[in-house]
């Protein structure tokens, strides 16, 4: 993990670094020192490491909770070439959204591709991350990731025993029930009931799926890209109940 | 309004009244004066205005948000007769009880009957409230009631346009769909995912019927009274943000 830039505003102290070819950024509070839970942000389609929401998002949850958060380009998305697996499927996507169709199916069958590249990469994340004494080894982490930040994080938090919480949604089910069956931490399930890219239905079926026995659908009226910001409240006070060891 | 009983532990002082053949109870900041939002709470078949989780989700927001509290008894539970106009309806219900099946349709139908008597006891209960100067007059009122607190509480939200925010749930469709759909205040609407008396169909439908801009559904696993005990955090985050003038 190399650090290339550092800057602090608000108390917030953001840090970009490459961790091989992967870029990411990392926030916490301004002069930490101690040992403090960690949060995981997989950006969304068309997003990436420090696009707008991300960033508000970690100074809340830095500023609010006192979390290290930290985020990385997924494959194809800010920083990096698009892999030449997504090809057929970004064809097909680009067709659907001419015809004004749901891109459901073709955009959850490149996440499948995109997860199989992701998962290791955040893995080597969370290993860095955890080896840096400001975050600190066997804490609790999370991960926050809608829609594509669900394509990957649901296999992602299925694979990784290291991440004990997480807030997952705005997906399908078609091509993630397997994994999400294997999902045993606590879920908090964001779904927008008026979603014009995952069908309503599949969503549902996607939160049915999960196998954990504490998780919470919310849903919203709206399109998929209205997640209201009282949600942004709700998940911080989910990561604290979850990752902070004083509990109420 | 009658007052016939007060005591205060922990800072929360209960009042037991009688409006009419209505008893009820309202809890307050202990020495409270000035005026305060108002909850009602509307507690679900086999409850009462002073059932132990009442009692404490009022403390909760009294000692939280600084509300005034308020619970009346519906008619037929607590120290209330049973109406005669309930009783081809309970036979039907023990029926559907020992034979172990769903109580979703009968339970509903009787629900309509039971809130054409509630509903201008909640109002005269309003009057009343909003004239004590500690709760004083054009305040806001939020409504939370489930299962049968939402049978009664689904047509006096749409039917009192003094409440201004409300949660209900653990109820379908129905027998409420027109009364739903004339809801326009912000609406937390609670689901069991494996509820064994509303069909899960049922109360997806009853949450997209309500006509509110401002609506979230909190699904969570488990039957119908296993919901969760962060619900009333969440519930009262939702009044404060709704019911209180100084929004973050």
């Amino acid at each position: 993990m190399r650090f290339i830039a550092e800057t602090t505003s608000d108390g917030v102290t953001e840090r970009l670094f490459t961790l091989g070819d992967v870029p990411g950024a990392v926030w916490a509070p301004a002069e930490s020192t101690g040992p403090r839970p960690l949060v995981l942000l997989g950006h969304g389609g068309g997003g990436h490491k420090t696009a707008p929401t991300i960033v508000a998002r970690a100074h809340r949850y830095v500023t609010g909770s006192g979390f290290a958060v930290a985020a990385i380009d997924a494959p194809g998305w800010g920083g990096r070439p698009v892999p030449v697996e997504y090809e057929p499927f970004n064809a097909e996507i680009e067709e659907l959204t001419a015809a004004g169709k749901p891109l459901g199916d073709a955009f959850a069958r490149r996440g499948l591709v995109a997860a199989k590249i992701a998962i290791p990469e955040w893995q080597a994340t969370i290993d860095a991350l955890t080896g840096l004494d400001w975050i600190g080894a066997g804490g609790p982490v999370g991960y926050w990731g809608l829609s594509l930040g669900s394509a990957l994080g649901v296999p992602l938090v299925a694979a990784e025993p290291r991440i004990s919480a997480a807030v997952l949604g705005l997906m399908g089910y078609e091509t993630l029930a397997e994994a999400a069956a294997q999902i045993t931490v606590p879920v908090e399930f964001v779904l927008q009931w008026d979603d014009e890219i995952v069908p309503r239905e599949s969503a549902l079926a996607l939160f049915d799926a999960i196998g954990s026995a504490e998780k919470t659908l919310h849903a919203n009226p709206g399109r998929h890209m209205d997640v209201p910001m009282f949600e942004v409240d709700s998940s911080e006070r989910f990561f604290a109940r979850h990752l902070t060891v004083t509990r109420r």
